[in-house]
Formats: C-alpha cells, sequence, structure tokens
C-alpha cells in the first residue's frame, strides 16, 4: 500500500474506462450527481480531443491495481496566470492513501511550471461540508468567496484559493 | 432621445456587425480588450447557432438609428435556477439614455419569467472602478464576491448578486 509504487501521468484513451467507473462509484456515494458526472466525462473528452490546446489538462494516479484516481485543472480563460481545478477525484475504495494529495500537489507543481500564480478550487457548501474543506485547509487553501444559494437554495458556492510564486510576477 | 423610441428583441445574425462595432468602440475606450472583443462574440455566434439551447440568450436594443447595444445572459451551469449575466454593452456614443439600464432590466425580468432566482455580474475591479460599480449597485446588486488578483495581480475580480422571486422556491 505504498504511495511510492503510484505514479501520476497523463490521462488517455483507454484511461477513460477507469475513471469513469471512479465518477459512477462517488455519484453513488452522494458526492456527485448525474450532471456533474457528465460534465466531468466531457472535460475528459475534450482533453483527449485536444490535449493542452483544450484547457482541460487532465492526469491520473495509477498504482499496481490500475488508475485510482484523477484531477483535472487549466487556465482560466481571460486571466493571466490564474487556474482552476475542475475536478478532483480518487476511488472511495482507495481514499486515505494520499492519492488525493498527490494528485493536487502534481496539478500545483504544475501550474507552477506553467507560469501559474493563482490556483482556484470550487466547491459546493454541501459536498465541502467536513471531509472536502479540511483536505483544501490541510493543503494551505484559504477561503477567497463564498456566493449564497449559488447551486441552490441553501447550498452555496465556496471558492478557495493558494497563491504561487513571488506577488511581483505579471 | 426618448427611450420610448427603443425595443429590445433577440440579437439576429444580421445584428452581427453592428454589435461587433459597439464592442470595437467599447475596446478603443479601453473598456474591453481583444481577447474580451473575441470570447464575446463566440458568445453570440454560439446564440446565433443554437438559440436558447446555447445557453447564451442574447438580446439588443434598438432604436430609429439602429441597434445600439446588446446584453447577453444564460442559466449557470450545474445549479438550479442560478443565471450569469455574461455580457452587457452600449454604444458609447448613445450612453446616459439609459440603455444599459433597459437591458438589464430585461434581462432580469427574462430570468424571472424562466424561473431563475439569482442573477450573477461577473466584473474585473478596474472595469468596475467608478461608472460601472454604481450602475449594478444602482440596479439593486450587491457585492457578493471579491477574488484578490484573479484576472491579475492587482486586478480582482468581483461578483454582484441580485435575488429574485420568494426565498422559498426551489
Amino acid at each position: 500500500m505504498s504511495v511510492g509504487a503510484s505514479a501520476v501521468r497523463p490521462l488517455g484513451a483507454a484511461d477513460r474506462a477507469s475513471v469513469d467507473g471512479i465518477l459512477r462509484a462517488l455519484r453513488a456515494t452522494g458526492i456527485f450527481n448525474d450532471d456533474e458526472v457528465e460534465t466531468a466525462l466531457e472535460l475528459i473528452d475534450e482533453w483527449l480531443q485536444d490535449g493542452d490546446a483544450s484547457g482541460y489538462l487532465t492526469y491520473v494516479i495509477e498504482d499496481a491495481t490500475g488508475v485510482r484516481g484523477y484531477v483535472c485543472f487549466g487556465p482560466t480563460p481571460m486571466t493571466a496566470g490564474t487556474y482552476d481545478l475542475y475536478w478532483i477525484a480518487v476511488d472511495p475504495a482507495t481514499q486515505g492513501r494520499g492519492y488525493g494529495r498527490r494528485l493536487l500537489a502534481f496539478a500545483e507543481a504544475e501550474v507552477e511550471r506553467r507560469g501559474g500564480r493563482l490556483l482556484l478550487i470550487e466547491t459546493s457548501s454541501q459536498v465541502a461540508y467536513g471531509a472536502t474543506i479540511r483536505f483544501y485547509e490541510r493543503s494551505g487553501y484559504d477561503l477567497a468567496a463564498r456566493i449564497a444559494n449559488f447551486y441552490r437554495p441553501g447550498d452555496h458556492k465556496l471558492v478557495y484559493a493558494k497563491e504561487f510564486g513571488s506577488p511581483q510576477s505579471d
């Protein structure tokens, strides 16, 4: 169960079914709904078709038993150096092994490597309640904004943010 | 110069050149940059191709001399009842006649008619400084969020929000 036995690499066409399975498993636990699974797969298909040019950089984490999670992030349109983390998901059967942390750290390093200075993560106050909030806070993210009743009445949008690099960079 | 001599109607293919001219005039005044003009036109083209299904509902305001402005808004993906106002623009030669207010009021009425309960407007702290902020505040919008350094260092994203209808609606 060593984290060292896992690797992060770009998602390829052969990985789509594995990620689909992970998203469906998360849907079954109530983390994602049908709409969200469909949207997540659409972004994966854009990545498979256009690669970096799609704006949806998508990587999987794989261990000896196969693909266990993925992350999708990309430059925020009409900004200079801001990135969005669109999706991060780990197979519920393999949570607690640090795969989520590893995917997030990979995305952060890749954003910095590409000259990014700000990474944003939007989440629902319902999803975020508990484990997800703690995951982002532990990973150095601050709550940058909260838009009340965004998803539906009583379900708010939270935006977490982490800044990179020297503040004078442009 | 009576506002009564103007009308709001859906943007048609024949109006694209007029809106293009308005966006370029606003670019010349420094309100929009090239990227923004291009993005605005892309949304117009999606509307012209797919109509309501595009998610970019686009209407123009026209007076005796032609199209003087336009507004583009639509349902925010993965929300129930939230709408985004993506673009609102009035020919700089005809500002001060209430055309912007009229386009915004039209969009709000249309959002309510379609069952929307929350309308969001994102703007840059640089664009918003002054007239734009006052326009939204006078129109009943509250500053719901501010994401520092979103567009570039020192240029923040402001999100203005207005709620409609009964708060218990779902």
